[in-house]
């Protein structure tokens, strides 16, 4: 939860804020200043940085990953309630601009480890848009950049009408058009950009800070990474670079992973914090996959050893085999209640737990319920196979 | 966020429950229920037992940690929200008692691993006080358990008084009194019971329970657990047996881990699951240990190396060393800009980074800057010592 007026502190926003209030409050109650829930975590980490620059250490990089909530209807993609993942780096006074083409090659490097579709990223910076929509004599390019940012859902001849009403000329609408359709790998949108002949300096730096990021990308991991130059998040807060992430043959999903740079966020009068993250949707990743059985688990439970109960005064026993095999990272539980040695199967079957263990005063053995293989076995040192040991998930993307 | 008629599910509730509303909404608007924000974790898993029973394998556990809110005043150890771990076992219609002798081994193993003072897992069974209340022919035992239930406020003379309005006679809270003295590391508190002599059949039952509870525990780890007659967990929804846990040194915190056996908390009309349960409050004893500075830390950032920069131009090759350490486990950053050695060290210095990695075209070398060593090293195969591969965090009680 943050203050309301931390939350509202860029001033407009277009996300449906969740206020809070006690159960027990009198109507007329307000001793408390109004809370709400945070709708990202950008808006709490920029307080939190404000609030403790005395404290730490600058560049200051952090990792954070928490539910956010938003008043809006559910669907797929819309949750009132998700999860999400964020990484940001903020300096004090000015921020290097090679942060900003770090945080893609960590991206890359995660959601590549990933049973998940191969990803897109894809790169744009606002001064692009900015200073090209100057250079083009466009005077609100606040305006024309949200009007642009809607492409995908209202066609380029809907935001063509909308520029239009903006007061923009045929001339200048073809032309903002014609730059969002660039698209590249690699640093040639640089060309095509200059051979739309509009010239202006915030162009001229925005195009080499997305030069630098495009190509830093290529080198790490090439073909994952593309100057997209219609992106431009919305009315966010973001003053460079953004990013967007799809999911290759989920693009209809939208973007699962956003963000960009920031220079104004974490600001008090005095002092100013420039940052750069990108925050995972945890919720809409997870939910996009499951939703198309896109994901398959390989048991129900992390349990790779159920310990069976001869008898219920073995239970110590038993007790204190699963503690050793737990204290080497083996994921045991014992049986719910001592009976027959097939139920105790069976119940390990529903499951899904690969190995059953049988205590005995002989010397216990261990088996494999899939392949029926029983060996001799110790707690101190048995292993199972090593892909035995975790849950798997596997991807199938169609 | 809960639908509210599920956090008040159990009828009355002491907790202080805050609902939510969009902020855009209209006063008027009501199509959606009302929402609030879960003032505990078991609560909400009562509520998922029940809405994914058919889905479920029983006995169900699972371990969840996640915040918690309660429209308190904010203070030491009382928190408007907070970080709460649970772990819970709930099976259908009947849940064996030996689960709830294994919840205070799990304890044990965990905060035994961590830095913080010794603690006293105090246990007790509902059906004890419940039992006992009745066998002494004091008609109201759930108030009778909420008047003792505030020992520790009161003492035993407001105790005293409270059973006296209550309708107790002198003798009768004299031996209430008297059973809520009683303190055991072992069984003995049953002849300690017997000798006061009150019988009752639930009081026989609950008196077994909880001798295999302290029992068990005794056995796995001596010292920790005690037979604690005067514990009761309040209003909550306990049938069964009650945990609190004291860290010596720190009772008057209050307990930084609670819960127990609830019969009837996950139950529809027709099916009942049977459960127990215990949280640990992640916020009150990180809370209690550095308000009283009892931490230290062995530095303020998880990285263990810092990869300094020749020059801006090298950022590239610096990037691939970090990758490769990264990938073998080992925290890395690379040094924010191109300066002095001398500055880049003294940067590691301020974060307490204890690694300077130095890349060279004659073969890179790393320094242990508090040592002042430096050896020649490869990105590929060097390794820190494992002390100081993570930073420590270490106790210190008085």
């Amino acid at each position: 939860m943050e203050p309301l007026d931390q939350l509202l502190r860029k001033g407009e926003t277009s996300k449906e804020v969740y206020l809070l209030r006690r159960l027990q409050a009198d109507e007329k109650d307000s001793s408390d200043s109004t809370l709400g829930l945070h709708f990202d975590l950008t808006v709490p980490f920029a307080r939190f940085v404000l609030e403790n620059a005395g404290k730490l250490q600058f560049p200051f990089r952090r990792y954070q990953i928490q539910k956010c909530w938003r008043g809006e209807r559910p669907q797929e993609g819309r949750y009132r309630e998700f999860l999400q993942a964020d990484i940001d780096i903020v300096d004090r006074d000015t921020l290097p601009s090679h942060y900003e083409a770090e945080l893609p090659l960590i991206i890359a490097d995660v959601l590549g480890g990933l049973p998940i579709p191969k990803i897109r990223i894809q790169v744009n910076n606002r001064k692009v848009l900015q200073g090209f929509y100057r250079g083009l004599g466009i005077d609100d390019q606040d305006e024309a950049i949200r009007i642009v940012d809607k492409i995908d859902k209202i066609g380029p001849a809907g935001v063509a009408a909308e520029l239009a009403s903006l007061g923009a000329t045929e001339a200048q609408a073809k032309l903002a058009l014609a730059l969002a359709e660039i698209s590249t790998p690699d640093a040639s949108f640089v060309e095509l950009v200059e051979k739309l002949g509009v010239t202006d300096p915030l162009l001229t730096e925005g195009l080499a800070e997305l030069v630098n990021v495009v190509e830093t990308a290529r080198a790490h991991a090439p073909g994952i990474c593309f100057a997209e130059l219609k992106i431009a998040r919305g009315l966010d807060y973001y003053t460079g670079t953004v990013y967007e992430t799809q999911l290759v043959g989920f693009e209809k999903s939208g973007s699962i992973c956003s963000g960009g740079r920031y220079d104004n966020l974490a600001s008090s009068g005095k002092e100013t914090f420039p940052g750069v993250g990108i925050s995972l949707g945890v919720t809409r990743l997870v939910g996009v996959l499951f939703g198309r059985d896109a994901l398959q688990v390989s048991r129900s439970v992390p349990t790779c050893v159920l310990v069976a109960l001869p008898a219920e005064e073995d239970r110590p026993a038993a007790d204190r085999i699963a503690a050793a095999l737990r204290a080497r990272g083996i994921a045991t539980e014992v049986a719910p209640a001592a009976a027959k040695f097939g139920k105790q199967i069976r119940f390990a079957e529903r499951r899904g737990i690969p190995f059953v263990w049988f205590p005995s005063p002989e010397g216990d053995t261990v088996k494999d319920i899939r392949s029926g293989d029983q060996v001799d076995a110790a707690a101190a040192s048995w292993s199972p196979p090593s892909e035995d040991l975790y849950p798997a998930v596997r991807g199938s993307f169609g």
